[in-house]
């Protein structure tokens, strides 16, 4: 931590900050220039409150230096984070695709498109059963039957499966019937539901917020290894910036970024990014390009008629055609999917 | 609803779009131009999924005609709503205050502030007592044991009690010792939350998400609205911008905006909007300049030795200051504080 | 300056860093914790490339500690500054009203307008000549011609004439005929432009850009100073946001940011900030009571007929009305109007 | 163009803008429902001031319809145009790949560069001759002797040149001296610039400004297209968002949103989109992957001593490395390099 002061602050003012300091046991370094004086604080600086030492006469700001996330930091955990779900890795060599559509609608819905998609290469099911809609008039999902559904599926093409929770009502239900329990970006900074996910051993894939920047995301994720449950992933999903032809913006910058400050894999959401389906494809491809652990894609075979995210579902056909084009893009990193 | 059709879009196209339209009961108008056709649709379009239709051959676009939000549109209620507590109300000529610490520390801090406040006009106590923090490594709050002493304060003083509720799972507490139950900006769409706030009868201070649109916030109120609690009271309270010296930059436009598109009240939070103390007395004179209904500050008898918040909590001196500055202010506008 | 080290850099590479530094003729602080080592340097690091200073080994980054604006820091220059513009004053204690059509479209459109808003009480008529319009298909304004109207204008009722310049190619013009010359927000990093103006001794409003922070307004304003010119007016007029229900949001923080760190005087643009006509009186009655030093707003006599943003317009007698409540927010702060 | 009436808009207000759309020689199409009532509008009604009808008593809003671009609209023009220069082309099936330092620095510096960069595979020499700068006090190019020193690079090398210009004053200049004329993200909406280079027949590269949105950069080209010169490159080089790790967003999806609405070709510059050099690799192949027509990357060849931008800087050696993966990602897509 470093504390810039005032020009103007005197040797009273600096003696009372150094003392404040001192009284947390860390050691206090003061650097006196011609038209600028810092403290410099090294240590656990944790526990004293920056607000506090800012209200402080002759203060007139704080300076962080230390990244506030610990378990998610690269620096204590130099080597890749890799996820076990049933016989799959997530943050391995290779790479994981997950598929399925926005919602489980019904039986033969779900059971076509797990079988399609299982077709074409991907390795998880993902499907919404509890949907998080901005208006109460939408479509809320099929909720606990749309889990069962979806462990129907996995009978039958033997793919984990992927699905969103939204508050620890259904948290028994999860642990039970889920592979890999999905928490959306509304839900990025739900904390009582990260300590209670925490508290589970089961894969998380936490999705970025709307609005929540990198270093955020791995403080939510934090929480969830600060609980005792080191099975992240993380999940790029676009952020809101003023842009508006596209849904959301993807920040591509955010898989090198995570890559270097975090050890847990990041995968990429194209289809919510975007908003649109025929912005998957390039996006898909970008994102492999870049260094992503995984895609999250949805697929229907019949988007026309969808309950939810018609728009930028893909079609089993073109799934299938894009998986053939990242398997190459992949080798060239020596990936495979 | 209007559906903007490709410039080469072909007879039988339109006729495929205008029965899908047509099968929901609707009408269809079709309007040809030299170079673009559009089909405008009048009615209950609520039934449509606008994304599939855009899916359709011929489609260039759908644009939404029709707010989303109904029983928070201020067409369907041109009256002000006002919201009742205890013996107090909001959303009337009178500007209601709301004050009182991030969050509550102890008996006597809790005590102290209450008194202060209500000496220099606060309306209503506001305290944390289970807080959503960034960092699991950071101050919680006081769970339970700060709704205690909240009421212990009320007792004293009279000042009904304002808090944070972060899960469902101490509902039945909140209802029973908290006047106004506030869905802080992390869980404004959090819509388990909301749709059971929606089943009690309390009212509910919504703040506005980090990243949320007005239009966003009205449609998390919707939910509370339409799960049958009308008691809404809106809150502003900052948004993410790319400007990064204040912590968020207050939106104050929202204000008449939010006035002219519901009937609900809107009160604004100076202190989270920009994060600093010395901030709070401008902010808080723009915002009942501009219309707002009230005000939430946060107010604490010791800012450097606070828990949480410090660096943007005033002191009990500079509020009475501040409220005196404000009377004058509202007398302007004819109301009064 | 504040450089962060790696936690595993080692001697060799602190001695090249340290000297690195030492070259430039700086004092050079190392302090040594547990698992961090930074490095204070205190003086003029201006001249230091700071990027160079990331790429040397053992480097994590590197923190910024001293404002890059100097001639219009506060810190060195406390008093306000009061830009005199004719026989009038912006930056004391009364506060500036400039009013005026987006566009001046003929004679009797700007002496009409001219005359009411003098009426009214506004000290400055605003109108644009050179117009920056997104699309080459729109009104481009009349260019001199609209100068020489101004003029006229000027003649007929002494208001001082604010109007926006383009490129430097009719600075001469602007600089007989124009007594406060604008530099647009598109225009805020157009440095040759700003070079070229602080070559004048003519008043500036400097308005910001849309997606400026506070520091590049500052710093755009210091290339003016730094050139010679200190007359520089500043101007919040809205910055680029998500929310898209107004045209732009109004930083209303940005008046006590500007206060805090600048001694120009900064006023506030309501019209382009908003986009719409009835939010000009909120926003205009916030930003006083804000602590603006004056507003600039769109007054047209013919909204619904006005070549260029009608929409965000308002009448003579709204303005009217709204002057006479602005008098008496600015005597509660003690200032006329 | 669709005019949404509001709800209680009467027949005489509905007959008024009906007959002031009718003066614009346009046809009016009336569509009443039950609770809502919109015109439709269709022809060319560039010539309607939108704002001036919303201002109509009965009037809600409008909402467009047509694109407001028009000659670099890829509805009237399907076809991808292929910028000449010299005896290369960009914009065809070949990627562009535009190499060198931030800015020139001297003779040495600047052939040294070019040679190297040529060697891996580059086509085009980038260099700053006149570098905007957010400070007045930092390192401003070396101006004409700058280009110069391009031109004797260009001659050793064949490389043809692009550089950035700031102001009209050096047009001449320029027409003369360089092959690409670049138009900075800060100039993109400096319309008297455009204006004066869509007066040459010169390649211009425009990048889009950093809270421009795709629509404005669109509206940017179509200023020099509109006044004659068709010659015009888009550059994506990040935007201005909340995120702060990096300098700037990468907005990848703007690569296909543009293949989609324009005809023109879009590079990306991976160098200023994230401000350091350890990202350019993921972002250039993340850019060709999801279909750029080339790259911007800055190459220096002693990046810790460079004058400007040296974070950010890839060296020669890593340019190597990268085109080499460059090609087999552009092979995937049938592209060459």
């Amino acid at each position: 931590m470093v504390i810039i002061l005032k020009p103007d602050a005197n040797d009273i003012q600096i003696k009372i900050i150094s003392n404040m300091i001192k009284d947390f046991g860390l050691d206090v370094h003061i650097i006196k220039g011609e038209t600028c004086i810092i403290i410099g604080i090294i240590g656990d600086t944790t526990k004293i409150d920056e607000g506090a030492i800012e209200l402080l006469d002759g203060v007139d700001r704080i300076i962080h230096i230390q990244e506030p996330f610990k378990k998610v930091n690269r620096k204590f955990h130099p080597n890749n984070s890799i996820i076990k779900v049933s016989n799959k890795e997530i943050g391995s060599n290779k790479i994981a695709l997950i598929a399925g559509p926005c919602s489980v609608e019904n039986e033969d819905q779900i059971l076509e498109i797990a079988k399609r998609v299982k077709e074409s290469g991907a390795h998880f099911l993902r499907g919404g059963a509890f949907k998080p809609r901005t208006s109460p008039y939408a479509f809320q999902g099929m909720g606990i039957e749309g889990l069962k559904l979806l462990n129907i599926a996995k009978e039958e093409t033997g793919l984990p499966i992927v699905s969103e929770i939204m508050s620890t009502e259904y948290l028994d239900f999860f642990i039970e019937n889920v592979d890999i329990i999905q928490v959306g970006a509304r839900n990025m900074q739900n904390f009582d539901l990260l300590k209670a996910l925490g508290k589970t051993n089961k894969p998380i894939l936490l999705k970025r917020g709307l609005c929540s920047t990198i270093e955020e995301l791995l403080m939510s994720a934090e929480y969830i290894l600060s609980s005792g449950n080191d099975n992240v992933i993380l999940c790029e999903r676009g952020i809101r910036t003023f842009e508006n032809y596209t849904r959301n913006t993807l920040d591509i910058s955010a898989i090198p970024v995570i890559k270097k400050l975090s050890h847990l894999p990041v995968i990429v959401d194209p289809s919510h990014a975007s908003g649109m389906w025929w912005m998957v494809e390039p996006l898909s491809k970008a994102a492999i390009a870049a260094g992503a652990d995984g895609l999250i894609i949805e697929v229907h075979n019949d988007p026309i008629h969808a309950l939810c995210d018609g728009q930028q579902s893909i079609t089993p056909d073109r799934f299938s055609q894009l998986v053939n084009k990242l398997k190459l893009i992949a080798n060239i990193e020596n990936r495979e999917i």
